[in-house]
């Protein structure tokens, strides 16, 4: 039923980028995946739309290595009516085909579920909108009579009385397939730019008796392109603002909509707040009750119901269990678990390693690969010696142990239940369950000590 | 003189939230107290509102535990009417009514009294405000001659004219108290939903001929309520700008007043600098010239004049002593005191314990139940060893010791004046002045060493 | 050609400030600063201009100590047409003369220089600029033949057709200097404030048969005026959304512009994305592709390409070399040096040091007065103990050294190439190439321990 182009070949110049414009980033993701994205939305997982490439093809290519899609390439840039035409080999005859654009991220599948619906081999569907400043835009001309669309006349051509008209032209269209096919030879590119465009098709069909319907998206950000950095950011806002928008009407408590930036998907239960300017990334999901404080940074991480996450923490690959109390100035890195109730304080960063129930690591220490257990208390200024320089061992730590503060423990070393640890031990050697384990040198006080003096 | 009303009983479904709706926070404080705020600086000290409540009682009842209030109990959400009525027996006849909302949180108290003032035995008196969109509240209807008020017309009811009005009624009144007993069992619930409007004593009151007065809010967000999480926030948002305005209309600097957030009561002296995107929190006070540098969190503590906390610091419970130097990643919890010039820098953890004037904690520290004379230099990597797993013990540091780098101090020990610590010393006995104490083993250089090789 | 005056003896009571209004800041530079080196853009090196000081004079002349002023002081504040009389002594006859405010901060020079191309011998030029609310300014009248300005009337004088006019003057002007001189001593305070108004010139002007023109700046923040936090904050936030509108222009990617300050110059190269909440001060450059996380600050510093520095840290006086890896939660103070692909992960602040080509410091250590080769690793929790409480002693670290976890290195000290430390030492002797150093205390495990007892 539906074949999707979507136009992806521009360079971008005003970007003042390396990278081909169609792979600038909304949300952390690209503008074309963006448009990817809306465009299976539509054809469903059996078919692929084609992408027009040209500046930085492969790049595009490289990006979308493991997606479904056909690829068709526009070595020249002479228009988007040439663009089409090199991915016309694709298209189906007996098919409507979607034209997008790469480079106009945020189209909705709503908006283009219903503008598909007005096309059919008998009319063609312009997505048209309304801005209150359509300079620069070709204006949409409509019958006086029946007010049906007539033709776009672009600003350069347009009278002063189609000046005044604030319907503009998308660009975005579907077009029974035939008809494109048959069109496509007849574009000319007898124009200032010497370029082929597609909105003459728009004339053709009129000529050739087809009706010319049109559609408009709910919100004109959908139809907002970006050329330059300041519309990237914009439609970066804009993203992140619809984002809040819809959490918060499935009940997430924000204190500062315009300060929450989400670059991926967010799942949370009833009554979680998130304070001001954190940032989601990738697949996080937050139970009831969970709050987040300030300035904080949560990656593809689940936090579990009732667990509070203190100001300037980050959370990257961490599962952390109810009721758990992570920060401030937290850092839990891929892989650590928290179990129910466990505590990670200040300066304190983990990895890969699993705090066990009641456990507590409350300040500046590295816990890497390490196993612990219920519990457990570790005094500031632990250190898991995990590393020799090219090998990484393990660190386990049974349950109710106690170790003391500014203790080293080298792996592989294992501490049974109920160890104790005395404070400053470098500790390489396993213990048994109730050991007290000390490496401590004697303490010497030396009267009459001198002090240095300045050199 | 005069009783209020506080209706507390929806559920707020469209929050998402397991608790009642009025204990949802505006700035850390149930949307409830700051109604009931707002209606004691009216009653003064010896009289307590009467609060409302259905959905969430308990809840409600806890949160207010401590404070003075009339409870009232609408086990059945029949209309505002309705729940009025249930707050019937704690009035005083010869007084005035005022009907208040636990969802409207932000209404402030000058605007009450003069809606207050408007109301006596012959005069009821609505709180109406204008809106630029007034669709689906009631509108004020105005006699053609006098212009006085002579209905409230609920949206579905209104004719199209009625439907340009922009004034509207907020809900806000002041009702003479004993036209408010006769009138409540002549509520009818004879409408679509099937429940009592208060509204309708509007009618009766013209009814009886009295005047139907009326008063409006300084601005809009007063009777703006509250119904789902946009908003909360935008209340929230509202509520704090506010603050902000206010700050620096007392001579506050803010770089950023939409990045700023005070849920509590800030006090300042002059030249104070506030940098972008800080919290402070519950009773802060900051002397003449202190900075605050970006995203900090400042918590119930007192920061004399002169001192700079740098970014990302946080300061709880504690007391800052001027021309001190906090941060950057300070962490000052409850209890610590810092004297005159002292500083502590990044990493730095510091919990109930006394920085001396001077003393420096610069790098990477925890410093707990620790007393700390003037003149000091704790090395980077110092911990004192408060905690044995059940016990908390005290460190004391004389004046102008010397604690060198990475060292453990086990308390409770004590360091006379002048005592100099070895860097790596894990310390357990006292000193004595102009000790040297040093507990370290012996350096060991063992040649042809041969790294470890990967497993 | 020209003299320029900058009034700046104001005492800014609504500031709440015990410093002079001028001092007071936009994006850290004083008010009467950016004035000034608006001047000095049109006047070139030779030349300075003249400042008239008042209310906190020393210490406005204390700022400029080390640049080009001539002084001109108000003692008495009786208006500005008294100021600028002040400055009559340094003013050239043949010259126009332009009067700016120390209070109108962010006036452009293009502006200016469209300004004084408008004066000659027999013209004045006014600033005027239109407002959408004029209410308190003077207005500008002008003929209804010609459309010349006829005169300039104040608020208070103003009919109420002449307060319908939203032309304003905004004081800065450029003067004919001999009929500057000429008119200085006619001007009266016979007025309410008995000030002496700079703007009678206008009528004067006129009466002398000038012609009155009138030039308008590209934006409304050009010449608007600091008086208290209010217009302060704002003039800040435009100031800050100025640079952010320029730096995407040139390429950069902003994820919030809204929040990203920049006091100083940034330079950067292609593909730089900064993240939410990003603080850049003095003057920093960044290279191709480098990345800013979010809540950093930046200062001073020079970060090559590839380099990304993650979320919370802090670059000071730095130099990083590309491909780096800095933070999060790193801070590198004055003097750091990261060589490619070098590492400085969390909770690590580095000071005066050298971090060798892709040597790692990942975790919670201080390196200070540091110079370490290529190759080396520093654990967790390593320590230069480069301070005796009164000298600073350097750490010397060869090539491809691996330093154990929890280690503190006594400066002096210097470890050869392919030296490797034993996790927990204290290090004070060098090392010789291939050595093992390793200073730690024999591990005893206790059995039977019993823990400590709630006391």
């Amino acid at each position: 039923m539906l074949d999707i182009v979507i136009l992806a070949a521009g360079k971008g110049t005003r970007m003042r980028s390396a990278k081909p414009k169609v792979l600038q980033t909304i949300s952390g993701l690209p503008m074309v995946a963006h448009v990817h994205n809306a465009a299976c939305a539509l054809l469903g997982e059996k078919q692929a739309p084609v992408i027009v490439v040209g500046h930085g093809a492969n790049e595009v290519q490289d990006y979308f290595a493991d997606k479904s899609v056909h690829w068709a390439e526009q070595t020249e840039q002479l228009g988007t009516g040439h663009a089409v035409r090199q991915a016309l080999p694709y298209l189906t005859d007996l098919q409507t085909t979607l034209i997008l654009y790469g480079d106009v991220p945020l189209i909705q599948p709503e908006t283009l579920k219903a503008l598909v619906e007005k096309c059919n081999s008998a009319k063609l569907a312009l997505l048209t909108v309304n801005l209150s400043d359509p300079s620069g835009y070709g204006r949409i001309v409509r019958d006086t009579q029946d007010n049906s669309i007539v033709a776009i006349v672009e600003e350069k051509d347009a009278s002063q009385a189609q000046k005044q008209i604030r319907e503009i032209n998308t660009g975005i269209m579907a077009v029974p397939t035939a008809k494109l096919r048959e069109w496509m030879p007849k574009l000319s590119n007898d124009n200032a730019q010497q370029e082929y465009y597609l909105t003459d098709i728009v004339a053709m069909a009129r000529a050739d008796g087809l009706a010319i319907e049109h559609c408009q998206p709910q919100a004109q950000w959908e139809v907002d392109g970006v050329n330059n950095r300041h519309q990237q950011a914009a439609l970066e806002r804009q993203f992140q603002l619809n984002q809040a928008n819809l959490y918060m009407q499935q009940g997430l408590m924000l204190l500062d909509p315009v300060r929450f930036d989400c670059r991926g998907q967010l799942a949370f239960g009833v009554d979680v707040c998130i304070d001001i300017n954190v940032v989601i990334e990738g697949v996080v999901e937050l139970g009831d009750g969970v709050s987040i404080g300030p300035n904080c940074v949560i990656k593809d991480s689940v936090i579990a119901a009732g667990t509070r996450i203190e100001a300037n923490s980050m959370v990257d690959g961490s599962r952390v269990g109810p009721h758990c109390s992570v920060g401030p100035y937290a850092r839990l890195r891929p892989g650590s678990v928290l179990q129910h109730s466990a505590k990670v304080g200040n300066f304190v960063e983990v990895k890969k390693s699993v705090i066990g129930q009641g456990s507590k690591v409350n300040h500046l220490s590295y816990i890497g690969d390490c196993d612990m257990g219920s519990g457990v208390n570790i005094g500031a200024g632990t250190i898991t010696c995990n590393y020799d320089g090219v090998n990484k061992f393990k660190t386990t730590i049974g349950n109710d142990c106690f170790v003391g503060s500014n203790t080293a423990l080298v792996a592989p070393v294992s501490l049974a239940d109920d160890t104790s640890i005395g404070a400053g031990s470098t500790i390489t050697k396993n213990t048994e369950s109730n050991n007290l384990a000390i490496a401590r040198a004697r303490q010497r006080n030396i009267s009459g000590w001198q002090k240095p003096v300045k050199k």
